[in-house]
């Protein structure tokens, strides 16, 4: 199968994070930070060192500030149901997640105002409009830092900037952006950063995280054991054991540290640079195909190897099913982005989202544009 | 090493659980439930695959009533912080694992009442004590089905006719009984069922899951993307998707499944029995030796496999490392269960935990014995 839904889940991993994964399983995975045995000590360790590769990553000064979840959602959840009380406003975007939008749907049901600013339609955010909507009882803005929709990358920077000259915390949605566009805590001022581990960082599923600047306080939404304070019914007040209740996925996050080694090796830039080839391949070809309508800027500046489109007159999931036939896995519909169909106008369809990896090659995008060709001309 | 440490992370694994993961991750790890490409469809009915084969053992109607959580900490927050409101009235026991005791202390401080029902000094509550607090503001009870500390196992059938009979509802906490001690939630008058995946089940870590009686309704403490209803910012009402936010840890949920084929082959009463004869060797063994002190009910009748005990005059962390030493993994301290070690009087100790699992073997155990006396001999 020619797969090109990395936007989704990556695939395939490097063989060292299966390796990895396996090399746990089998020989020494026992419960992290909950026992004096050497199996429970090396499964510390290794979780520790993936939490120092993820520092290095995101330049964050304490690994510690670090907490692992089970995906990008659960970090989201985290952040925003931890921070806000009623009164408190919050600013966001129309092309966040649903694993923002619904968190934030439910916090306003509970009296937190909520501002969606709107996007242009190709999908960016401008910095300015953040800034205008700025009120007294404002106190965080939170950003998708590049749309799993459009591909469209947000200036973090700049609203970095404004989140701190107005004393916000900012949170970014790396769920898009993380492993293949340079991420600094510091010099992009992010306090919160929410990632999973299974996209572009080549983890294992199971996996994601939430860094958490030092000082932002947060309540706890899952508590429980975490081996420390064990005798205390209240939830240790530190990182990261204040947000790691329960086990943890060893194997997982062992996988996830070979994958930021990959990473490492291959350099940030490499990788955006290659997949970003194969988007450019794409929309190059698919430009000359008048039944072709794409979404997004399709100058491709600004831009993650994303690209959503459709076909004059079928529907969707009717072009993934018969990609499916031909043996290329694409994704189709309105891929939990509740409000970025309507600025697109696809509210009513969706889209077929390519999402090439760094694994893909030039003759994966070939198969996948004969194809396109030949499912318009069969209908 | 010899593991006896099985009540924190089983291990090892059934050797399918490692290849089913492996396969999983090598040939076809996508989204589940989010395209329509074979891959995503396979990672999606092997995960379906799992959830039926939950349903068959621990007899659950509808499979869908099962959402997969990453451990049974976030099962039983979900199952608590959905369930209450201020003025609530919960009752609970003093031998619960801090992943119900810190969540409830949590509520209580929202203005949910809390009463803990002690338990004798083996660990075992009097399901009649439980039925003389049931007030008219009562909503539920919550029991651990068996001690992480001290191995007794609770009337939960007794407990859930109470429950039933007095319109309550009756969550259970699996964590050291699923995969041992045979489980039916209609037999038993279970309404939410918490269970881990990598203890008893033998599944990797990162899993675990919450079963949801019909018609109860829970607030859901993580939204996101579900793959279903996605151009909604409306969390959906439908389960398991309310619950199942955020990719699901597809490998984790596949090996999962494996390690319930195998429980289902050997069987359930066979796994007790021979991780009961490897506990009453010890106990026999430890019985003999006039300087430990076991805790707990020594006849061993209505036990799960976990023994707790001390060394006279040896801090347990001592016995821990010295164990370690010699390659012989146990669990020393608190066990992350707050209140029971002032029932047994270890609040300033703790205890060495000793926990067999089906794949221990007899000289396991006489190894861990004649360590036990080495230590003491040469203090």
């Amino acid at each position: 199968m020619i797969y090109l839904d990395n936007a989704a889940t990556s695939f395939p991993k490097p063989s060292k994070v299966y390796e990895a994964v396996m090399n746990c399983m089998k020989n020494y995975c026992a419960n992290p930070g909950r026992g004096s045995h050497n199996m429970a000590i090396k499964s510390s360790l290794k979780i520790m060192e993936t939490r120092d590769l993820l520092s290095e990553i995101f330049n964050i000064k304490n690994p510690l500030n670090i907490v692992f979840t089970k995906n990008a959602t659960e970090a989201l959840n985290i952040a925003i149901r931890g921070l806000f009380k009623k009164g408190d406003h919050v600013l966001s975007t129309v092309i966040e997640h649903n694993s923002v939008l619904r968190p934030l749907y439910s916090m306003a049901k509970l009296g937190v105002e909520v501002t969606l600013i709107s996007s242009d339609r190709a999908g960016y955010i401008n910095p300015l409009d953040i800034k205008e909507e700025i009120k007294v009882n404002t106190k965080a803005i939170i950003v998708n830092h590049a749309s799993n929709v459009l591909g469209s990358i947000q200036e973090v920077n700049s609203i970095g900037k404004i989140a701190k000259k107005y004393g916000l915390i900012f949170v970014v949605d790396a769920s898009q952006s993380a492993g293949c566009l340079s991420i600094d805590v510091e010099r992009d001022n992010i306090d919160l950063l929410a990632f999973p581990g299974h996209k572009g960082l080549l983890g294992p599923q199971g996996t994601g995280g939430l860094y958490i600047r030092e000082g932002i306080n947060i309540k706890s939404i899952i508590e429980g054991g975490t081996g420390s304070g064990s005798n205390s019914m209240i939830q240790p007040k530190e990182l990261p054991d204040r947000f790691e209740s329960g086990t943890l996925n060893t194997p997982g996050i062992v996988g996830l540290g070979e994958g930021l080694k990959f990473i490492k090796k291959i350099g940030i830039d490499n990788i955006y640079r290659e997949e970003m080839n194969l988007t450019e391949q794409l929309a190059l070809e698919l430009k000359k195909l008048p039944f072709i309508k794409i979404y997004g800027d399709i100058s491709l500046k600004s831009r993650v190897a994303v690209i959503s489109f459709n076909i004059d007159g079928i529907d969707a999931s009717i072009v993934g099913e018969e990609l499916n036939e031909a043996e290329i896995a694409v994704r189709t519909g309105y891929h939990c982005a509740a409000l970025i169909h309507n600025i697109i106008g696809t509210d009513y369809k969706g889209t077929v989202r390519v999402s090439p990896g760094c694994f893909n090659t030039s003759k994966d995008i070939d198969e996948l544009v004969k194809n396109i060709i030949k499912i318009y001309k069969s209908k």
